[in-house]
């Protein structure tokens, strides 16, 4: 029987729908958003208009881009009540907990009452997100309540600027933007398939979101950017890093950032951020996190062929750009989110609860005995 | 190849893993949580040793009990600054939202930050859900703060308490006990799947839950005993429910409350909330509510061969219990969060991360056009 041999193996190389959002590692290596190359995307376009390629199928022109960037700048603010729930938060809970929970409470604010309103919803979330994020994290460890109102164009130079307290510069603007769109979709990733399955039963958009968020929470999926950082801070130079590496290896320690579930021997989105963390490095004026990221790369390829992921580059570019450590991973909500809701979108479009079986390794039939005799 | 027959059938008949908490029609009608058939575990224990059960693979002696009702008694109230979230969220809030956001908020406050943690935290949720629902309604509905601490021994006389402001009959605590055992646990359905495809990035208990409560929400899902009170109330008598419903069907309209994904000729929970329902309607001094459900039932099974499921006659108990049609999904939640907990401690203990693959069926690939050219 089928069933048998994919119990417990998590799926994987297992078909659980169809899609028309992306391909991953079709020919071993590539990436592509609705038929889009990520790095024809990400060279040529920026997050909003991948945001709505993902929405909508196809890319905007002109106007329909200016009118969908002034639709998300409405959307920005915060309402009051989810204000004093981000400052009841404390100040040491995981930063996803927070994601996780202002997105539940958005909705109950603004629910999406039917389905006509997706897209709105999808929208809110993606233009609230950043506000979430920054206004708990400064209010929780600066003492501070920041406005969630910027005259950034971008999302990308929102984020930024309300998590820095004033504008950024055009190549950090330009860096955040591809990050965006660097980890804006990724097919049946755990995460994405939580927010599938939660669409299943037709549940709402605030619902979905919440479970992807709570799923990439986990140190297998998302935060593996936040893993490499505090790896290649513990290094004092390149050398040190191979040293400690090979040491690590020898221990069969796990480290972060290197390998993929599906790409086999490069993922196409790490030469793109590495060109831009090398960017950042000259601009910063002290290139010694880049360098120590390019010798892990050289040592890792060397000692295991093991490539960098999406995720190791990013980790120095964003602390070139003054992002706390804690706080890489809401960024990949932020991104994600419009991966999420696409798939929510699609599920729904063509729904069949999804419920799988399972095998069943337990007691045997047996009576209940009174509790005197146990 | 395999995958593509499954594609897009919500992977019904396809194992997914491996579970040693419970059956579901395996001899094409029964119910078992490790291995006790759910009519023995009704009629011959309390919820309480149901989640004890299903947590720790065996029922409680008679100590083991008593310390596991003390735990639990010590955790049902609400720490104040969940009090104040609840208090902000709407009255016309989804009350699935008002659990998924009040247990994500917990998990702010009293995070599991440790695996070690991991039943502590399923018994945190588990008592303080029903303050987490009542508290919420009772203020928002009738601007009343309740106390959120009883003396009721047991969970489910602890619910009708604090929704009821006074104690229950022990015959509706005993009711709402049965109703608690038999919602607890149905293998892989689709809240406890996410559950558990959130467990496997190893995310934390609280993110896992708020996804369950997230996908049981949607209306394919819970809310079948919600829907079936709206249309057994919408009957003036058995006679007319006979003619109203053959009017539903003629028009293909969905009856809620009838057949089911797995079960093919009755759902054993059915005959129990059943003789439940019966004795409550004999108490409650009017059973028309009771006859006309008895009515649906003829009618279902003679014009459509469709029986009752465990919601059908869930309605009328609950609705004579007092409890507002709205909470009835929530109620679910109450019980359904041992059968979540304990798929996710069983998803742990043997975990691979839940990554699925799809099947493309979007655009070719494509070059990004320049913006002035689109």
């Amino acid at each position: 029987m089928v069933d048998k041999k994919l119990a417990g193996a998590g799926l994987r190389g297992q078909s659980a729908g169809e899609t028309a959002l992306c391909t991953v590692g079709k020919s071993g290596s590539g990436l592509t958003y609705r038929g889009y190359d990520i790095s024809d995307l990400a060279d040529n376009t920026s997050f909003e208009e991948v945001a709505y390629l993902l929405f909508n199928g196809e890319l905007p022109n002109k106007a329909q881009l200016e009118t969908y960037k002034t639709e998300l700048f409405a959307l920005r603010d915060l309402p009051q009540a989810l204000k004093a729930v981000l400052q009841a938060i404390p100040a040491d809970t995981h930063p996803m907990d927070v994601m996780r929970t202002g997105c539940s409470f958005l909705g109950n604010l603004e629910p999406e009452v039917d389905f006509n309103q997706q897209k709105k919803a999808a929208n809110r979330l993606l233009a609230a997100f950043p506000a979430i994020m920054c206004y708990w994290y400064k209010f929780s460890h600066d003492h501070v309540e920041i406005d969630c109102i910027t005259d950034e164009e971008s999302l990308a130079g929102h984020f930024l600027h309300l998590l820095n307290g004033k504008a950024p510069s055009q190549l950090h603007r330009r860096v955040m933007d591809v990050s965006l769109i660097l980890y804006a979709e990724h097919e049946f990733n755990a995460s994405t398939f939580t927010a599938r399955v939660c669409a299943s039963t037709l549940s709402d958009m605030f619902s979905c979101i919440t479970g992807a968020i709570g799923t990439l929470r986990g140190p297998l999926h998302g935060g593996a950017n936040e893993a490499a950082m505090d790896m290649i801070q513990s290094f004092a130079s390149p050398a040190d890093a191979k040293i400690q590496m090979a040491g690590m290896l020898e221990r069969k320690e796990k480290i972060m950032g290197f390998g993929h579930a599906i790409y086999r021997t490069s993922d196409p989105r790490n030469v793109i951020i590495k060109s831009w963390s090398e960017k950042l490095a000259q601009e910063f004026g002290d290139a010694s996190l880049y360098d120590i990221s390019v010798a892990c790369e050289e040592f890792m390829w060397d000692s295991k062929k093991l490539f960098c992921n999406a995720d190791f580059f990013h980790a120095s570019a964003y602390h070139f750009m003054g992002v706390p450590t804690k706080l890489f991973t809401p960024i990949f909500v932020c991104s994600r989110l419009t991966g999420w809701a696409s798939h929510v979108m699609e599920q729904r479009s063509n729904n069949r609860i999804i419920r799988p079986s399972a095998d069943y390794i337990g007691a045997e039939p047996r009576k209940v005995l009174p509790i005197s005799e146990r």
